[in-house]
């Protein structure tokens, strides 16, 4: 096993990884350069549902200052009918007013043109500088290059497509109980320097019944309960897509298991990050109680820098325990409700356990640490 | 003018700044080493109304894991005559269970009994390593030290035995309109690494009529509007207290420019920083929508590493007013309503300006700058 490699994950019993370019049965994928990047390396993507049904879901950041394709996702897609996504990266197409609307407007129509689409089908994302207008002539015809040149083994291209600064492409393709499921995201904090954002697109030939359930409980327990920087992006999307070929269930746990260790891949990819933290919070009064402490841990930047420095500083996670909790009252918090003791290891992911002693409620956080790096990377790049 | 320094600060006219060590008439402070510092520095203090009346106000951190101090304070003070304050530094007494609360409480007895006074109108506060066992024997002899030193002209030494890692003191002694006041605050962040905590004690000559409302107003537009890290102390404490001698009325923005200049100074004091910014929201469409998107900006860590950098990012400043805002829609903003400008510049004061161009309501928060000290201060602290 490659891509399962975290000590949090458990995939299902009897998964089996695949090569990552090849996606599920029933989609195909390409990406192309059109010049948005200045590296010139591939920027412009398309993902599409070839066979005949598919069934899906989208998800989308709440950000009040959401950039457009998210707008015009929210505005003009039916969620439960995505067929195709179109994605272009290097340039987030956010805070560009109405000229950005327009433009993300045209990208949809130009994917729906180019693959034969009804436009309310086509998903349009972005991840990349903010504030910056689209050179929308190379835009338009990297879509139209992009959707010509999809094919069933063109994820590892589509994976690779979508990063900004990411330093490894996340992705997989895996096989359990008769079903493929393939995904692909991108992210190194919740958001970059301008380059902003987290991805991520799942195919499946599974039959899923409830696509936003499924989705929704899945990112519930990964995308979201991660952090690098605390920061929400104006462009993150997730889009599963499941045309049903396989006639099979999706295996319990495999969805789950998946956005888990891709959401763990861009914590770990987080700015600049040496290693990995969970903040696990129990013995809460209730569920809202170890989630507020757990996400006061996970985003202290002292408690970061603690996990950076190699120093098991659990004076620390009471403070912002207590800070997370304002409004309450805690008993004395010492050393026998919080263990913060593999923070002095060598690990690249270690565990915090912290117990509230007044109830059964758990919660837990997985976060970065905060280094040098992340103020280098973050300080010297310049608009 | 040597105390009022900052360009936000509009000391009332006519103000006069006198010697910091000279307390305002009908106070006196002392302060020993009492061996809690490692240094040697000096680390119990005390501060005591010699006049015949005293009216206080005490404002208490809301931190749910609050120190003993800071519970001994809430539960065991008559916040409103507050004659002393019984202050050690280099150790917080925080997360020291009961034993903590009995020795906060013992060091209450032991300053009361040494200055004559009821324990109810001693307050005690503390700032220091978390976790740690106080070494009692020394800290009682300290207070009892302290207690019999006190002078008038005691000001300076009580300002610097509160200091933990503050680069600077931070105290004045002004008179306006027949009125003295006097001021010492410590603090380096809203928590430092193991060093905690933000304390402030004022002393007047003023007839106070309701010093709660005064302190209460004078804090929330002070030290309430400032972040160095986003984490609030376990030990925050501000005391002000009022001898009423001179027969004259606190003048109006007297106590507010102090303590402004005070929290200002602690930003500026803030772990690493190298320079303070000021994050200004306007046209929203309510105090709390202002005053949300201020407080994102000000704790985003791509904002302070911007601001570190000179970088006039104004996308970040989109993105983390948007993720303040979460739950409602923001319009497209652009250049036209964030003028992040003043980043770019060599000053040490800057502001930045955000327009929700929604409503009439503004909020502002200073905040210091993110860089590579603060990761060096807080990953290389070892507990």
């Amino acid at each position: 096993m490659t891509f399962f490699r975290s000590r949090w994950v458990e995939p299902p019993d009897g998964i089996e990884e695949l090569d990552p370019a090849r996606l599920a049965p029933g989609f195909a994928a390409g990406a192309v350069a059109c010049g948005i990047k200045e590296s010139g390396k591939t920027d412009a993507a398309v993902v599409v549902a070839t066979s005949e049904r598919c069934d899906s879901a989208l998800l989308l950041t709440p950000n009040a200052a959401a950039a457009a394709p998210i707008r015009v996702c929210r505005d003009k897609c039916d969620p439960a009918r995505i067929r195709a996504a179109a994605v272009k990266s290097g340039n987030a197409n956010a805070a560009t007013g109405e000229q950005g609307m327009r433009d993300a407007i045209d990208i949809q129509s130009e994917a729906a043109r180019a693959l034969g689409l009804d436009p309310a089908t086509v998903a349009v994302a972005a991840t990349g500088k903010i504030g910056e207008a689209l050179p929308m002539d190379n835009v338009l015809d990297g879509v139209r290059r992009a959707s010509s040149a999809v094919r069933p083994d063109g994820g590892e291209e589509f994976a690779t497509a979508i990063m900004t600064t990411d330093a490894f492409p996340k992705r997989c393709t895996v096989r359990c109980d008769g079903v493929t499921l393939s995904a692909q995201a991108k992210g190194a904090g919740m958001i970059q320097p301008g380059f902003a954002t987290m991805l991520c697109f799942v195919q499946t030939d599974a039959l899923v019944e409830n696509p936003e359930a499924a989705l929704r409980r899945a990112v519930e327990a990964s995308f979201e309960r991660i952090t690098v920087d605390g920061q929400m992006s104006t462009n993150d999307t997730v889009l599963l897509q499941a045309s049903g070929e396989s006639g099979l269930p999706l295996p319990d746990g495999l969805l789950d298991a998946v956005l888990l260790q891709l959401a763990l891949a861009i914590v770990a990819d987080g700015e600049g990050a040496t290693r990995v933290g969970c903040a696990r919070v129990s013995a809460a009064a209730d569920e809202d109680e170890a989630e507020r402490a757990a996400r006061a841990i996970a985003n202290s930047p002292l408690v970061k820098t603690a996990l950076f420095g190699r120093d098991p500083n659990w004076g620390r996670i009471a403070q912002a325990a207590g800070m997370g909790l304002v409004g309450t009252e805690l008993p004395e918090l010492g050393l026998d409700q919080i263990d913060a003791g593999e923070f002095a290891s060598e690990s690249s992911e270690v565990e915090l356990t912290l117990g509230l002693g007044r109830g059964e409620a758990a919660a837990h956080v997985w976060f970065s640490d905060l280094g040098y790096e992340y103020v280098r990377i973050n300080a010297e790049y310049t608009t």
